[in-house]
């Protein structure tokens, strides 16, 4: 993937003065929309995303065939198969980004929503008030349905954004950007709300990193570890975004062996590739006896293999040996650490250690036990006898979602359309000053 | 002062091995300080921070003492009264400071706080709870009671602090650590939450903004503009800070004179070294010849330069003009700017060019055209006929603040107790896997 190999290169290109240009110009539209968009109606941009959906659905087929050029490039290029099939918009996928724009358009509109209020003892009234965020930048790999789910929960937070995909993705992400803007002309919106960068220099990521000029509030990567670990590493304005998610399931001796079961191997198992997939099984030494093999056998027959310690080795024969690279490991696929640990302290040591604070899970009976597993592991998500693969922002019942941060600041787990506004102070008051 | 000059050397110069382990193993112990404090009850907290208050009680004398070693070494450095008067502790300001540490304990714990709960069809439970936000890195000038305020202010809210105070408060600053350590210990709490760095050597700065390998989770500058502007440069970790406060009051047409006039002096005049002081006053055409000539004359009775435009010069003799380069001046004293303007559309245009997104004010009787300034205006605080003055966590009745930050992430205006957190989402369930 493009990005990859040439983000650390972009950082310190050369850019030909008139792509810089071309690219600055596009960033200081993008600040100009993000003023109009902040003050304007709930109803004109939901107008503007069910116009979008109907144009995408209406242009299907063009879409399609857009997508059909990129997948030949792809194919060309002996890309593999899981590449291919991130690229690949098939109409079922085009009919997804349109249900997708139209279900934003559904979601309360979180700008203006005053978050708390309360009165001071001179009378002065103070509300903090959700804001637009500004200026999102979006630097993704080779799903061209980003294009469509960026735009729209930008569009809904009343930001502009400033788009870079992938260059095999081109023109996959033309075709759609295309009827974006049209949705955009429709409801009498700008244009310029929602802009891709045309030029595939790839200095063009290296400016958009520096925040170009100060016109990009946040940056939002969107692909592998490696785009997101230089993102991370070269960008001087904010990113949200999550590198790995190394997602733990820790049982403990209180746990219902049936539930645990049914919980380990839905976590790995029912999307191996998904960043809330399990990577590490966790049991207690307590357990071990009753859980740990009934556990390993089930994820083994589910398809999985599975890598132990001595302990989990010593349980059950098909167990390999895990090395201590594998407990910091994101396999996203069919593979398992597993290891047997001294208690819930134990676990939240090894997931303080090991861990990429992205989301964390302990099945027992004991409420007393799951509540210090759930205030003592720092992750962005943890969870009490649910799987893993629940951290998603549909599942939070948050609408669509531009990913999952880890991070502390700002947002952090699911970012939706809430996590992409700020907010500012109202103060209204009736000619008060402040004495000396 | 010295992280003025030494900044931007700091970030390239080559540290000592030594010393650059010395800060690094500093980081390490908060980190893992911070791991503890988040688990520590809101008793423990508060009991630390009103023994400290007691023993910078019991201490003055000491501290005055360690502070009259430093205003000495300052004296002789030629440094001017200002200085010296921001760097002096007198018995009352120490009291100040105990005073200050016994507030913070009587605020309510953020830790813990559920910020929004909700259920899923699934019978999912989930919570958005309050943590820590980690390791905060404070860089400050002078003012030595910031070591007490922002080491108080960070425990409450279950972080770990790593303080570097300039080099001319060194002796204040010590003495006053030592208060905080040693009520730390009192309370069973690490030491290792509140700690300075010892070294003088510029390098530890730059250390700093590169995040002490990961250890420091955000950066607060407090002092003069060219320290903020070079960690706002520099840092690779989020800062919350502002650059500078150019504040503005737009009087409009529909402003009750009297109201007005007392507005407008006591947003420059009450005091004029606060960032929320104001720097530029804009008058609406239509409201020139009745509020203009008043506010003006207002103004310089109470002591304060007028700076305006050939509007301004025209309706008072003692006008000056003002030049390009004052609309964008935080001139932090008694001058100010005077600009007519063409209604709101135009005040708030010339606030989006020249202002700083900090505090902006509307002085008006008409609410829809004060709800389109207060709307319209992106700052961390508008106010509707009220003195910018009330830029502060204390005037916002949020206890103490360790700053005011206009960044659009995570903390916007007074930076409090709360805005010193971050969450988590902690979902419970009762065996829930996810469907394919």
């Amino acid at each position: 993937m493009a990005e990859k190999m040439t983000i650390d290169a972009a950082v310190n290109h050369v850019t030909e003065p008139d792509i810089a240009e071309e690219v600055l110009a596009l960033g200081r539209n993008a600040r100009q929309a993000a003023r109009d968009l902040a003050n304007r109606s709930s109803e004109e941009k939901d107008f503007a995303l069910t116009a979008m959906a109907r144009i995408v659905r209406t242009r299907s087929s063009e879409i399609v065939a857009a997508n059909v050029r990129d997948i030949e490039t792809a194919q060309e290029a002996g890309r593999p198969a899981a590449f291919i099939d991130r690229l690949s918009l098939t109409p079922e996928r085009v009919e997804a980004m349109a249900a997708g724009l139209e279900e934003i358009s559904t979601l309360p509109d979180p700008v203006g929503a005053v978050l708390a209020e309360w009165d001071r003892p001179n009378g002065l009234r103070i509300q903090r008030v959700r804001t637009p965020l500004g200026v999102i930048g979006m630097i993704y790999e080779s799903r061209p349905n980003v294009t469509a789910d960026a735009g729209g929960l930008c569009l809904k937070a009343g930001n502009a954004i400033v788009l870079r995909g992938g260059s095999e993705a081109h023109h996959s992400n033309w075709a759609i950007l295309n009827c974006l803007t049209e949705g955009l002309r429709a409801a009498g919106l700008p244009e310029s709300a929602i802009q891709m960068i045309a030029t595939t220099d790839r200095s063009a990521v290296g400016l958009m990193l520096k925040g170009l000029e100060g016109a990009i509030d946040v940056i939002i990567p969107r692909g592998g570890k490696s785009l997101v670990a230089r993102v991370q590493d070269e960008a001087r304005v904010p990113v949200f975004a999550h590198l790995e998610g190394i997602c733990h399931v820790y049982v403990d001796k209180d746990a219902d062996l049936d539930m645990a079961r049914d919980i380990v191997v839905n976590a790995k198992m029912r999307r191996t590739g998904i960043c809330g997939a399990a990577e590490t099984l966790l049991v207690d030494r307590a357990a071990a006896e009753t859980h740990l093999q009934p556990i390993i056998d089930a994820l083994i027959r589910a398809g999985s293999e599975v890598r132990g310690d001595e302990d989990a080795e010593a349980a059950e024969d098909r167990v390999t040996a895990a090395t201590e690279e594998d407990w910091a490991t994101e396999y996203l696929e069919a593979i398992i650490s597993a290891k047997v640990v001294d208690g819930v302290d134990e676990a939240i040591e090894h997931i303080a250690r090991f861990g990429s604070q992205h989301t964390d899970c302990i099945v027992t009976d004991n409420v007393a036990t799951a509540e210090k597993f759930l205030t003592q592991v720092d992750s962005a998500i943890v969870l009490h006898n649910a799987s893993t693969q629940f951290a998603d922002g549909g599942e939070f019942g948050m609408g669509a979602e531009i990913g999952i941060a880890t991070g502390k600041m700002h947002a952090r787990g699911p970012v939706g359309v809430e996590q992409l506004t700020s907010f500012k102070y109202v103060v209204r008051g009736t000619g008060q000053t402040r004495p000396v």
